[in-house]
């Protein structure tokens, strides 16, 4: 009989496992490994299931950090007709396997809090690397999950003062704006359009299944950074192409994937002249070289940061384990 | 909150996931759906590890029958240096997804032994389709798992007097014919050698990870069938491909799996000049015609096998819960 595995809930999860600089550390060092050629990340594997009341995709992502101690296969999925049953859209769970043996070690049913935490994560190094030193007013576009999360992960990284938030539903922004001052302890305000937003802010993130572009290129301005992680798919998008093409440095999670599902599949900028977030953890390029060019992050979410945040999430519950028996 | 999931250990599952003519028939049915087109089957996803003392793979199958109420997401590991550690090579394990919510209904935390079962049942649907009505000795090369597994499958098929069992270990062949002649009452003695085995069977089954060709085209003889079960990776083979070649008819899982995992590879063999055992069981194209021609199953296990048994194995149990409680 193979040792057995843990089952953990996402309570359990989502209480040792949270926004920090341990958890952003280990994000950053699963970048810089991917760049540093000591990652194994096949592409992901992917079911589209289309029937007559059904529009639902699966989708697998592995990858595995040479000389760590387990890694994850991540199952999610996206079932766009699950509103109508009153069950949330997407749902799926981790498994964190043994490096050494490959015997599951834990059964994560998070509910996808993981993913949500490492996707800010992202956000959080590609702030800490691209955004100015400092920053005046962030601008949120959209006011879903990840609206909540990529605000709260900027504040592991710059001082949030000011911020502003666009959101097509003026009820769902009010919310948002309750929740989050007090979050985060900030001036949030609602911005009355997408360029309104850009034009007063100096960090901008992009959080929607935005499939026409929402930042128009005429309201970049000097020292503007830009993190777009909504798109994750072919047609989604969020950004002008121009807005690529203008900007001084565009940085990616994984240009192979960003050219497939992120902002990138938009433009024709060669690999010579896009970053990924590895080169810049890890020290290998340079991101921004001063505090009034223009940066862009385009992020797809990677089978690296699964595995990385699968091994943070099941230390700090061994962790918690530990002290309560 | 989703729906919450079950967790099924091996103790669970094997008493209530059988081999029988209700298995039987349900992967019966799985092989006519992917002939006919129903089943959207991605290639699987590979990850391999290879470190100093680490020699591993992980593979995720998945696919989805038409109209079936669920689907399976089945992570399986071979890790091949376990044994100096004291554990199984293989592991893993199956979700099994709600085909209309996406949810995780069920985990089967089975130790392998739904791949067994579907595996086996295979093998019993190449013997039902492809050996004489009549046999009257069965073959089986290999002393291992699948050894006793495709006899027992084959016992469903056909009334099994005599039996050949050929094992390089003594002892290991020793143990399978003690067990195995209480298990399915009959007569089994040892063979020498693989062609003596051949020569005197009439449905044989090879069950080996071999890397060179164990049945000769020389030991080949009028009403013969041979499945072959063992290879599922490159490289690996149990037949001469003069086998095939000399065959009247050839048969597998999957045309496009066996090139890269099966015997196939090892040939040159056209696709029209290979039925699909999907073919078989929906009368789409015909097996045999007569007992005295010979016949091959190139058999590598598909992911629509382990849907079927998914859903099989759920049914099962839920109504093996609803007897008891």
């Amino acid at each position: 009989m193979p040792a057995s595995f843990r089952v953990f809930d996402e309570g359990e999860i989502s209480a040792a496992a949270t926004l920090s600089a341990a958890s952003l550390a280990i994000i950053e060092h699963a970048f810089s490994a991917l760049a540093e050629g000591r990652v194994i990340m096949p592409a992901p594997l992917g079911l589209h299931i289309k029937e007559d009341k059904v529009d639902g995709e699966v989708h697998v992502k592995t990858a595995y950090i040479r000389g760590s101690k387990g890694f994850a296969v991540k199952v999610a999925t996206g079932f766009y007709q699950n509103a109508r049953l009153g069950l949330p859209t997407s749902s799926g769970m981790i498994l964190y396997l043994d490096s050494q043996t490959g015997q599951v070690v834990a059964l994560f049913a998070d509910n996808g809090y993981l993913t949500d935490l490492r996707t800010a994560l992202a956000g959080a190094v590609a702030a800490k690397h691209l955004a100015p030193m400092r920053v005046r007013t962030v601008g949120i576009v959209g006011t879903g999950i990840q609206a909540r999360w990529q605000l709260r992960a900027i504040a592991l990284v710059r001082k949030v003062r000011q911020v502003l938030v666009f959101g097509r539903n003026a009820a769902a922004t009010e919310a948002y704006i309750r929740e989050m001052q007090i979050m985060v302890s900030a001036d949030i305000r609602r911005a009355v359009t997408v360029s309104e937003l850009v034009r007063q802010s100096d960090l901008v993130v992009t959080t929607t299944p935005s499939r026409e572009a929402l930042i128009k290129a005429q309201d970049l301005h000097a020292g503007l950074h830009i993190t777009a992680m909504g798109s994750d798919g072919p047609a989604k998008r969020e950004l002008e192409s121009n807005v690529l093409d203008q900007a001084d440095v565009v940085v990616c999670d994984s240009y192979d994937q960003c050219l497939r599902l992120g902002e990138l599949q938009h433009t024709a900028l060669p690999r010579a002249s896009v970053i990924e977030l590895g080169e810049l953890t890890s020290g290998m390029r340079e991101g921004r070289s001063n505090d009034h060019q223009i940066s862009v992050c385009d992020l797809t979410g990677t089978g690296v940061q699964d595995s990385a945040i699968a091994e943070y999430a099941f230390l700090a519950l061994r962790q918690r384990g530990t002290k309560h028996s």
